[in-house]
């Protein structure tokens, strides 16, 4: 039978990939109120998508933000296990828009390569998933398992409203295991299974100075600078070994064992400073690059303004600064406490003459690990060995989905995060890509997954 | 006959409020190219003004930026004194909008006071002297020393273009002694003699790391974060005893008299807390917030950006940060000298993992000072005394006004600075305003001026 669903993708490709197109012309940017009707847009075409496949009980729900998209398959029978599939189809921001080479919105395919926002992450990845649904039904007639859907438009900002979905439908929602593709594979074409997941944090920090920008002629001398005064905040947070200075912020971190060092060593990642362009990478001191970015907590600072940024010069002393804070966390660290531990430092250096407020933002998320040899990983494991033909190699990755820690939290149930996404995809960046091969070879997973997990 | 010219000022009040007003209606902002139309009708504005006086040789010069508008009037004959007056008609941009009360370019008096981008830098200030020049033609049918006008509209991109014009055209522009007003008054009403003023000079730090903004759970812990980088060299410039910590920054600094610390002391200035609304004051360790700001070198951040700066959260590593940077500088100080400072500290500071540019900027001024007891400034204190009815008072200020010290340089002529704006004044941000009682009374200081300066 799995030759028929593999043919079905085969014979049906170019109507697929343009169907995927169209999902992807939807500018479903969450953190964008001007997008918000867009959002709605991309809801509605998986709505459609799933009506015509057939899945039954297929419903936009209201979150008190964006809508949730929920559909049941019970064509397996009583003794078929039951997935609960995850997804979202909300994207970042494009800006900058200038460093685009094709248009963000209207998908392009260049090189081997499907160019727009999104096709990575994650509406690329959702679209294979509803594709190898349709495949089954139209060859088969019918599903190999129980599927419940769950496609959310807010992942993009931090899935506000889906915790509350989560616990309150918990009866409704509920499965024997979860399933997700919102992740990556280390290298083009090498499965890879994502065993651990890290949380993450944010603060903002905002300097108050003088109420209105001062001449910094008949001012400067008088007053404290609110850039200078972030600035001396900032730097004290983490120091150019790039250690984290806050008091307290690797408590109960969760050591990396000897093994994982090997294991990480192992595994080929992507060279980062090919990939990044920078002159030379650095991390925190004791650990390599590939043992900071997966198993090591990190801060950064995402975005920073204040004063004049326009043409030219404008000497003015400015009324206030701000800097975007997030962090990504370890098996070990509690999001609220960072948090905590983030705004005391603040006010404990916070320098005379000008008032400092720390932001907690709500997105939180605690980090998660999965056991490897899990029955439902190793068929994991087998389902992409099959597709791809190579090895599947086993890792930890920086990124955080918090879907993930709170299905483990509620649910108690595995989570297989089959990842199809590539290290040049460019996610939250200018020029967002996904490979073809994983849009083929990704589909083929998917067919011999489900047949694996059937019973 | 002074009292012919008081008199047509009086009765002619209304009449230039309003042309005052179609002046301040012109957003002439150098800076911004978008206003390039609206600069030349500022200037166009004074020529017309001026060919209505009249003067003679009315002209307006090209500079290779914003023209300059220069008049003659030789009609005191060869026995007068000639006086360079010099005044600018551009303005600082007027963002952010939302902070004005009133239209920037729409002219509105509230409480005494006239609302407008310009009302005191410089445009109302020029006006008067023009004002001051028709009521004398239109009283006595002559000035009472000849007088060149030369009126740019570059001050505020500093003045670009005008160092390379005075020295071309420096028979044409030659004087007796020079006349500006594009100053301040220590307090409303209070006749203020400004024998000192800052110089300055400006730098921009770029720092790039990664080509594209990265996903920081993708690329934490392998790259340096470009604004934290930028945090660390900024951080490391000045201390938060308000010290400039640049190698080098001091040397050669004119220190202060224990006489000027007397004459600092004994003018009260405004109250700093209040007019700027920090929650208190900040100074270099050892001087008070006067002394600081009027004599001594300051160093300040005027804006910063970098990352995602919009609603949310964007988790990115950004490509790049940057900061604009500008000095007030004190006699014993060369500009050339502290920009070269400036970038050596920085390369020096620069962490691993990121390039850091330094953009020296080209507007750049040396500090200057004349003797109090010039005889052409014992006369402008006794005028303003006479205006006023009150004790003139001499002070040195932060402010930077780089024609003078090219002035100095060029033409070695004594330079009076009649200034008529008061610290309330907010010049350079929302809500810029100047007291109808400065239009008032900076009209008589001027006639009385004029007539003593005549022989």
């Amino acid at each position: 039978m799995t030759e028929n669903v593999l043919a079905y993708l085969n014979e049906n490709r170019e109507q697929l990939l343009n169907k995927l197109n169209e999902f992807l012309s939807i500018p479903s940017v969450s953190t964008d109120p001007e997008h918000k009707e867009d959002v709605q847009r991309a809801a509605d075409f998986i709505v459609t998508y799933l009506k015509d496949i057939p899945f039954e009980k297929v419903e936009k729900q209201e979150t008190g933000g964006h809508p949730l998209v929920y559909a049941e398959y019970n064509g397996a029978g009583e003794e078929a296990p039951t997935v609960l599939f995850y997804g979202h189809y909300d994207v970042q921001p494009a800006d900058p828009l200038e460093q685009w080479n094709s248009d963000p919105f209207q998908p392009e395919i260049r090189d081997g390569r499907l160019y727009a926002r999104g096709a990575s992450d994650d509406k690329g990845q959702v679209f294979i998933h509803l594709a190898v649904f349709e495949a089954f039904m139209k060859t088969e007639g019918k599903l190999p398992l129980n599927v419940k859907v769950c496609i959310e438009g807010e992942e993009e900002i931090g899935s506000e409203n889906l915790y509350n979905v989560l616990q309150e439908k918990k009866e409704q929602f509920s499965a024997d295991f979860a399933v997700i593709s919102d992740s990556g594979m280390v290298a083009e074409n090498q499965p890879t299974i994502l065993y651990g997941l890290k949380g993450f944090t944010g603060v903002e920090i905002t300097v108050d100075g003088p109420d209105h920008d001062l001449h910094s002629g008949m001012y400067g001398g008088a007053v404290r600078n609110p850039i200078m005064a972030l600035s001396h905040i900032l730097s004290s947070m983490k120091n150019e070994e790039e250690v984290v200075t806050v008091d307290g912020f690797y408590d109960g971190v969760e050591p990396i064992t000897e093994e994982e060092r090997k294991l990480i060593a192992e595994v080929k990642g992507e060279d980062f400073q090919q990939a990044t362009g920078v002159p030379e990478t650095v991390s925190e001191k004791g650990y390599t690059a590939k043992e900071h970015t997966q198993a090591r907590p990190t801060f950064e600072i995402n975005g920073i303004y204040g004063g004049y940024q326009g043409e030219g010069t404008k000497t003015i002393i400015p009324s206030s600064a701000t800097a975007k804070i997030t962090c990504r966390l370890v098996p070990g660290q509690e999001p609220d406490r960072i948090q905590q531990l983030l705004e005391d430092h603040v006010k404990r250096v916070a320098p005379s003459g000008v008032t400092v407020d720390v932001k907690k933002e709500k997105l939180s998320a605690k980090a998660y690990k999965v056991e490897p040899d899990h029955p439902l990983i190793k068929k994991a494991a087998n389902s992409y060995t099959k597709a791809y033909d190579k090895e599947t190699v086993f890792v930890r990755m920086g990124g955080s989905i918090p879907v993930v820690e709170w299905m483990d939290d509620i649910y108690q149930m595995p989570i297989v995060l089959l990842g199809f996404g590539t290290p040049e995809d460019r996610l939250h960046s200018p020029n967002e890509s996904f490979p073809i091969d994983s849009f083929d070879k990704g589909m083929e997973t998917l067919v011999h997954y489900w047949n694996e997990v059937k019973e």
